[in-house]
C-alpha cells in the first residue's frame, strides 16, 4: 500500500480569499489529500474564481471544482451587496457590530450543504471552510454554534454517516484567531498571498480598494503579522 | 389594513412530483402565502420541472422560482441515478430497506439551504418540504430528525433569527402519512394529480413507466385511496 492511500481525503472550500487559501494550507499541512470546491453564485467579482484556481493550482490540490448556483434566479438574493448594484461600505467604525450589508442570506449554508454532498460522493468525511468569528463578529454562520450545528445536520443527512461509514466533522481553524494570526499562520506554511483575493469592490483593472470591510482588515492583519500585504491597492498610497 | 397583509408568506419546495403539490395545498389551505421553488439541478427529466410550474400556476401562487445548481461540476453527483445514466432499478422488493440508488447525496440539505436564503430575503419564516419518512424509508434526508436538525440549524445561521425578527420553523406535513393518506389528503383539496410527475424513467413522450420505485408508490397510493390515477402510464395496461 503506498502512502498516499494512507492519507485521508478532505473537501476545502475555497473563494480565492485570504483565509480560504490560509484554510486550504492548514488542511494540506494536517496531511489531508485535498479537493478545493468554489462557487460561481453571481457574485460581482467573477476574477475571484481566478484567484480560487491560482491558490488551487499552487497548492497543488487533487482536483478543483467549481459548482454554478444561480441565486439571482431565486429572486431577493441581490439584496445583497457582494450579488448586486448596492455600494459597499467604505470607512465603516469598528465599532459598528450590526451585520455587515455585505451578509448573503444563508450563504455558508449553502456552501457546506453542497461541500457535504460532495464530500459524500467521493467518500470524505472531512470539510474546511475557513470562517472566522473574531473579524467577522457579525455574520451568523460565522460562529462556532452554527458550525456544531452543520456537523451535527450532516451526520444525520446522508447515507454515508447513517449507514456507519463515518462521521462527518465540519473544521473551522481559524475561527478564533484575529487576521493577524490567520496572515502568520500561512506565512509559515508558504501560503502565497499576491494569489489572493480580498476586496468587495475592485477596480476593473483588480487593484484593491483600501477601504472596504475586507480590505481594511486585511491590511490591519498584514500589519499585526509584522507583513507586507503582496496584492496590489488603488487608493493606499 | 387588508386581509392578505395580515397572511403569513411561505417557501414551499416544489419537485412537480405528487407530494410536494400535495404540501403546496396544504400550506395554502392553512393561510399562507405560498412563493414556490423549483430547483434545475442536472436532473434527467426536465420536465419535472414543467410539472413544477404547471402545479404553481394551477395553485396560483404569488411566484414561482427556479434555482440552476450545476451539481454535475462537482463531479461525482452524477453517480446517482436520478443525474445520470446509471439504471433506474425497477421492479423492487418491498423489503429492500437499503438506501436506494436514487438517492441524490445532500440533495434535501441543499435544497433547505436555498430555500432559507430565500425566506429569509423575502421575510418569510416557514419553509414547506414533502419529505416523508414511511414511504421513502431508505432516504436519511427524510426522517423527522434531519427536519428538526435543519429546523435548528436554520435559527443559527440566519441575521434575521440571530436578530430576533422571527424563528425558522420547517414544516414536513407528510412525514408521517402513508402514500395513500398524502392522496387523499390532496384531492380534499383539490389538488390536479395530472398536473403532477413522480416517474424515475419516463419515455420521451412523458409516459410513466409503471415499474421504478416513484411509480410502485404512487399506483398503490391510488389503490389504497380507492381514486384513479390520472397520469399515463406506458406499462400498465
Amino acid at each position: 500500500m503506498s502512502a498516499k492511500s494512507d492519507r485521508k481525503s478532505a473537501v476545502v472550500l475555497l473563494s480565492g480569499g485570504l483565509d480560504s487559501a490560509t484554510v486550504l494550507a492548514i488542511a494540506q499541512d494536517a496531511g489531508f489529500v485535498c479537493h478545493a470546491l468554489s462557487f460561481d453564485y453571481g457574485q460581482r467579482h467573477r476574477f475571484e474564481l481566478e484567484s480560487a484556481r491560482r491558490v488551487a493550482a499552487a497548492a497543488g490540490v487533487t482536483d478543483h471544482r467549481v459548482v454554478g448556483i444561480d441565486l439571482s434566479a431565486a429572486g431577493g438574493f441581490g439584496l445583497s451587496a457582494l450579488t448586486d448594484r448596492i455600494d459597499v461600505p467604505k470607512d465603516r467604525q469598528a465599532d459598528e457590530r450590526n451585520i455587515p450589508a455585505t451578509y448573503v442570506p444563508a450563504r455558508n449554508t449553502i456552501f457546506l450543504s453542497v461541500a457535504l454532498g460532495y464530500a459524500e460522493v467521493i467518500g470524505s468525511f472531512d470539510i474546511f471552510i475557513g470562517v472566522n468569528a473574531v473579524d467577522y463578529s457579525g455574520y451568523p454562520d460565522c460562529r462556532e454554534v452554527f458550525i456544531e450545528a452543520f456537523q451535527n445536520l450532516a451526520n444525520l443527512a446522508t447515507a454515508a454517516a447513517v449507514e456507519g461509514r463515518g462521521r462527518f466533522a465540519v473544521h473551522a481553524p481559524l475561527i478564533r484567531m484575529s487576521k493577524g494570526q490567520i496572515i502568520r499562520t500561512g506565512l509559515a506554511l508558504g501560503v502565497d498571498y499576491s494569489l489572493t483575493h480580498s476586496c468587495y469592490d475592485p477596480s476593473h483593472d483588480c487593484l484593491a480598494c483600501g477601504r472596504c470591510d475586507a480590505c481594511r482588515l486585511r491590511l490591519a492583519g498584514f500589519e499585526a503579522a509584522g507583513a507586507h500585504d503582496p496584492v496590489r491597492y488603488r487608493d493606499v498610497s
